[in-house]
């Protein structure tokens, strides 16, 4: 079928929800991750119900048209990135928060509800949902969901996988299914809530979800932020506080790299060359930030207590500084491998030596509470550099090598697509297809994303 | 291929590890659910080595026969039974835990390890394995995944899905796969891993299991027994600790049904007529409890607290004895319903009123933290009598109106299959047997069992 009739056929169903406009079409090709489709979508399609994601759906599949599912746009793996011959199936327009109950600890939301709208809702109510990736203001709950987003407080509080009850997909076909349960437990027969939680668009579109709310943390909570003379010490010190048995809520490492663009930004005087910053909640926190306080001076480490918000918050502004820190640098490719937390001084040394032997900086900062690293690769121009990827290559078969993983929480999208098999090996890779062509088998969704 | 011919190959590649002796054949064609099949299966292999599961399963899909996956038997829904023309796989001599993580906080084991078991060894490394089934001291991790076991501490720690990072698992055809990571986070394509857990032996065998662990809990816990003047003041109480944000290790409830047997069984003088049993751990134990003691008194409730281990065993053995005092009655159906935590007073209402139409006594527990219900029935003879079955029936639907599932914890099996369509709607049961058919092309993976 010929594009003119999908784009018929959906303004016929959709009216006004179907954007064929340059700027709508340019935006949707792109994401965060720097990169963008050479060529532009057929069209941005905002649905407002699930009977419109169906309605799209239909035709879809009638006229066989790729669909890509779209949120917010703030993935970093090209994920949601619409090209040319492709529809871009937008849930923005569904940002409603359908029920908040207190008794049940659990909201059921639209997929294009943001994170941060969402916390603000459940704040009067002294709940609160956990996933917390660094997007989470400007980022949705279907993106999240999509992507099993993590974030910082991931080692304490759990992945998005943990956080979703129970999820309302629409398949390829059109079909609306009702995924999971409202209740924490519940075993009937296959998890495919799991399954469609991280599947990045390839089995369905979610049309709403049921979450998993926790009681908001009411006590003050406690931060350290430590300097170091090196990553390596800090790194230790990071290992030390949870081989004793603390569980910081959020425990983030600078390396000197990291460090340098910061205090060049924030114009900071007295930097130290790596930051541990540990952070405490709950009702012991400031016992548990005793015991941590203890192993990180007892290092080497220089440290700044704060017990109070408006201290704690100039302590994490230096955590938050480094995405725009590099950003006022170029154009920045942010990877995310992650390793066993007991590889993480081996990670390190190994980013040391692929730096060496690229000639390139890579600025780090890892989540060190649960083993995930941001390597930074900053470059000027519109493309990712040839010797950036291949070092990146280096980086992925590194924590492949160490037992870890090539994305911790940014997902395969389409920048990561060439290493995937390498990871999961042929027979896992081969799989994992053949389970998607059981939810879509015209393979009309987000095709060439993942596998 | 004829019956002779299968255990010749067996026993060919085997040896001894191959029974078909009636002890051994009776055993294996029973669990812990009180039902058994009717025909003895062929032959019990006990596996001792990921290469036995490879050989059993090549020879089983050789010569399509049908292979029950089984650990220690303790299901409580027949999922593990072996019936007439099926081969029994036991993973109980793969007992061995392979690695202990201090750094990493994870174990590597081999599905056969008791849960209790891994515990022990774990204790000494300050570590320890949070699912905690009520089968824990005789259950094998490897059933814990099968079955995405609960147990009292789901509330607070979670299901046995969010302590498990990896799997090996042996596809029906024979060939190993590697699953999942050895980090606390990881994006790469389709959560097979968590595919696995809860699939009931129905997708392969697991024969390998990297699992998260938890700091141990060192502090002394708190805790507190209450009676009250009825069921429907005891969910209340439970209903309002959690809504106040207190968030306790354990919250059990016992009905007047259940309590009258264990006053019986013990021989207790002074008991109330329902039972809610609250327990704290963690650094903010003392606190915590002081909030929920708060909460119990202002309801009506006589409370006992308790801040050592020998008078919370004491207080914990009251609901410890509720199983056994069931058993000294005759045979129990032990059903396993959850429910939104708000719809446990309309629960035990409809329990109430089932009772009553159907002339039936049916004592319950309930997981009150979480709102999973155990209602017992118990009967006289070998069968579950009918008219059992149709309470349980009007058990489940009631469940299902009230927003719940028909099995929070035991799993499907065989005892539930007829209810599973009901729940999952006919698109889902569907889509879940596409999903088993792409692991188990041939079916001989536990058939007749979940689906």
């Amino acid at each position: 079928m010929i594009r003119s009739d999908v784009l018929d056929l959906l303004r016929g169903d959709l009216g006004t929800a179907v954007a064929t406009d340059e700027a709508a079409l340019d935006t949707a090709r792109a994401d965060r991750s720097g990169h963008a489709a050479p060529g532009r979508p057929l069209a941005v399609v905002t649905a407002e119900s699930i009977e419109h994601v169906q309605s799209v759906l239909r035709i879809a599949s009638e006229t066989r048209t790729s669909v890509v599912p779209r949120g917010a746009g703030t993935g970093l793996a090209g994920g949601a990135i619409g090209g040319a011959g492709e529809l871009v199936l937008s849930t923005l327009g569904m940002d409603r928060v359908l029920e908040i109950s207190v008794d049940d600890e659990l909201a059921v939301v639209q997929p294009g509800v943001l994170n941060g709208a969402l916390n603000d809702r459940l704040r009067e109510h002294g709940l609160w949902f956990a996933p917390d990736p660094a997007s989470r203001a400007i980022s949705t709950i279907g993106g999240n969901i999509a992507t099993n987003a993590g974030g910082l407080l991931c080692a304490k509080y759990g992945v998005t996988r943990e956080a979703v009850l129970g999820l309302k997909v629409v398949l390829a076909d059109g079909r609306l299914l009702e995924l999971g349960h409202r209740t924490v437990k519940g075993v009937t027969g296959l998890d495919l809530t799991a399954l469609f939680i991280g599947s990045e668009g390839t089995l369905g579109v979610i049309v709403e979800a049921t979450v998993r709310l926790r009681p908001l943390v009411r006590e003050v909570p406690t931060t350290i932020g430590t300097w170091f003379r090196s990553v390596e010490e800090a790194a230790r010190a990071a290992a030390v506080i949870t081989a004793s048995g603390i569980r910081p809520a959020v425990m983030e490492l600078l390396d000197p790299k990291a460090m340098r663009g910061i205090a060049d930004y924030l114009q900071l005087e007295a930097a130290g060359a790596a930051y541990l910053l540990v952070h405490f909640d709950g009702p012991a926190s400031a016992a548990e930030a005793q015991g941590a306080l203890g192993v990180v001076q007892s290092l080497g480490g220089e440290a700044t207590v704060s017990h109070d918000l408006a201290e704690s918050e100039r302590l994490f502004a230096i955590r938050r500084a480094f995405h725009p820190a590099m950003a006022a640098r170029g154009n920045v490719l942010i990877e995310d491998v992650a390793v066993p937390r007991s590889a993480l001084p081996a990670m390190f040394a190994a980013i040391a030596d692929i730096e060496r032997r690229f000639g390139l900086e890579i600025p780090t900062v890892a989540h060190a509470g649960d083993g995930n690293l941001h390597p930074n690769f900053v470059f000027q121009g519109d493309e990712v550099p040839d010797q950036v990827w291949h070092a990146a290559d280096e980086l992925f078969l590194t924590a492949l090598r160490l037992g870890g993983t090539l994305t911790g929480e940014h997902g395969v999208g389409l920048l990561k697509r060439r290493w995937l098999e390498r990871e999961l090996g042929p027979d896992q890779f081969a799989l994992q297809r053949q389970v998607k062509a059981v939810f879509d088998p015209l393979g009309i969704l987000n095709p060439g994303k993942v596998f």
